[in-house]
């Protein structure tokens, strides 16, 4: 089984161009050749109406209710960095700052410091904050990930990040198990701006007339919940093949071994050709292989309708290639993890097309993979939930439920 | 209203011929009829992707969730063969197998034995162990029902059947309040090979080179849950045409009337005519009729295409002789338990198509009863448990929910 997501594809008709959405306008031989051998539909990723975000999208589409077992974004960007994380840790998203005074945020990225967040990271990382220990761990530019392990932690505090330039917030409790957590955070904010105030990376920054990278913001606290691993789950040996951090992250905590393909950036330049091969590659030792592709999300967020054309005309290339190699008893399934309408330059509800083929599936008579084209389709209007249980019966992989 | 379950009717495109279903290849105007008079869709019996076992998926189409009220197949068989269940009864289907030493089994079907089980099993019926009655009753060839009934039981052990031959297994208690029945079945299984090994009738086998009928073993435990009667569930007065001992004792399960008909076998030498006229004969004394046709189910277990074909224009004329004296006052739904595919030939996931039409029902432009026709029906992709419901609009036997 082979699940292919175009990050975003899905989107809305634009009327400045001949009111067609990107799909519609994009020749894409390949996407419409999978629509023509199967069968299509429209799927609520999460529920109808629901705006799903990059993480409980992915997660309802490896068959898990997000509503169950997404608590936030931090434990998802801790598996992306490979810090392996235990039950009852919390784990937060964070950003290098600027502030200053300590108690008010200038800078919410910190001039987007682009080196010596290493450094900086470890200089916090070890800490011990009463009997908690602190892991802490840089990211790509501003960003990183912080992990509190320790006794008695609830990830349900609030936040300390404002969002936006101004006052520091105090975390506080949002569950009365969740004191020690927001006072640990609280205090955790201020040694970060005790320790990175005086370090030599920010020393050299003010030097150069850099904003200084001298407080750490969390935001996302969430801890890992009880999360079956789909070869338990499933009995199926799964693959990951994704550029961006947060994907591979996720992939990570359902139990995917994670395929790095040099060139696969999660960005625009990204190596389509190489993802494609790993995927075929992956076909040959795992039963379900995952293929995440970034770019026409990163399109839809700038709102650039010719590019997310092109991005679409790109990721078509790559599918020719997964095609030409593709065995055919391999069931494949094609869709988006949300919509990123050029409209609205984010992430909206509207459902996305899905279109599954395989050795002898039933054929429907729609013959391209767009939003409107997919809706006509033998699959109806289905949950993200459902795609693999699907996509499993197709292959003859379900177990009978009675006799 | 009137709901016909053609089973195992459903089917995926078969290269062979013409890459068509057999339903599409199929000459059945009167199927036809009923989809172009009403409204079409597809429907996931129990869910998207899960595999329907004949007993779970009747439930759902009479619309009981089977997570909640399947336990296993036991219960099932013993109302089939007839024997009133009381709560706390603990079931099990059987067979009369051949083991020689007691610790194996070298046939699990003792040569598919065809006569003296009664007897055997009247050896069997009866017996106390420790404060625990059993109950047991021959079925066709050599199948047999246990029923355990006395304190403290429970149905959730492991089986002792190994599903093919080689050693007998010892059932565990699977939750600790079933410690009991393990034990009991365990002590049944031995005494059923101390009773039967020196029976008068495996004598006489013996004497004929007949593999021996010298031990039972027991599989599918249930119990009865709490399964509110139809009539009650609906204030509907139901009635079950069926061949096959399965459905029948499903039928008994919910609280219909089962009509015994003369020459309805549950094979493919059915008397067609004679169901058609047991199920218009029954619509003049109750609300709703449901009609088992079990021929289709068997063709696809046997991967014969033509054969299934056959059955189907069987089927359709069945349908044709109800049509003809049908008031057009009765709502009729025409569907499937599940689908099973020639290529399968077993049970798969694939949704069912489903027709309803009545007297004022919407018609929609579908002018086809096959999976690929329905699906772009006006009725949408449902579940199992939708379609009574919707009859029951349709025949505007629905209670108000408000005001």
């Amino acid at each position: 089984m082979l699940m292919v997501v175009c990050d975003g594809v899905s989107d809305r008709p634009v009327k400045q161009f001949d009111s067609k959405t990107p799909l519609q306008a994009a020749r894409k031989p390949a996407m419409d050749a999978i629509a023509r051998n199967g069968i299509s539909g429209i799927m609520d990723v999460i529920a109808p109406g629901v705006v799903p975000g990059s993480d409980t999208a992915h997660l309802a589409l490896f068959g898990y209710n997000p509503y169950e077992v997404y608590t936030g974004r931090g434990p998802i960007e801790a598996a992306g960095a490979s810090i392996p994380l235990r039950k009852g840790d919390v784990a937060f998203r964070c950003n290098f700052a600027t502030s200053g005074d300590g108690a008010h945020v200038t800078d919410r990225r910190a001039g987007r410091i682009s080196c010596g967040t290493a450094d900086l990271a470890r200089a916090l990382s070890g800490m011990k904050i009463e009997d908690v220990e602190v892991i802490f761990k840089e990211g790509s530019e501003h960003r990183a990930v912080l992990v509190l392990r320790g006794p008695g932690l609830d990830h349900r505090v609030s936040e300390v990040d404002p969002h936006s330039e101004g006052e520091i917030l105090q975390s506080k409790a949002l569950s009365p198990s969740a004191e020690k957590t927001a006072r640990l955070l609280n205090e955790f904010v201020r040694m970060s701006h005790e320790t990175l105030s005086d370090h030599k990376v920010n020393k050299d920054r003010e030097k150069q007339g850099l904003p200084m990278a001298d407080i750490v913001l969390p935001r996302g606290a969430g801890s890992v919940g009880e999360i079956e691993p789909m070869p338990d789950r499933y009995g199926l040996k799964c693959a990951g093949v994704a550029g961006v951090t947060l994907v591979k992250g996720l992939c990570r905590i359902v139990g995917m071994d994670v395929i790095d393909v040099p060139g696969a950036t999660g960005g625009l330049d990204t190596d389509y050709m190489a993802k494609a091969e790993a995927a075929l590659r992956c076909l040959e030792t795992h039963d379900l292989v995952f293929l995440n592709v970034k770019a026409p999300d990163i399109a839809g967020h700038d709102g650039d309708f010719r590019l997310k054309v092109r991005v679409i005309e790109s990721v078509d290339m790559m599918l020719g290639r997964v095609l030409k190699d593709l065995h055919e008893e391999v069931v494949i399934a094609l869709t988006a993890d949300h919509s990123t309408p050029i409209s609205v330059k984010d992430h909206s509800a509207d459902p996305v097309p899905v279109t599954v083929s395989g050795a002898d599936s039933r054929v429907d008579s729609v013959r391209k993979y767009d939003e409107i084209s997919a809706a006509a389709g033998a699959l109806g209007r289905i949950r993200g939930t459902d795609l693999l249980p699907i996509m499993m019966g197709m292959a003859n992989r379900s177990a009978k439920f009675g006799a």
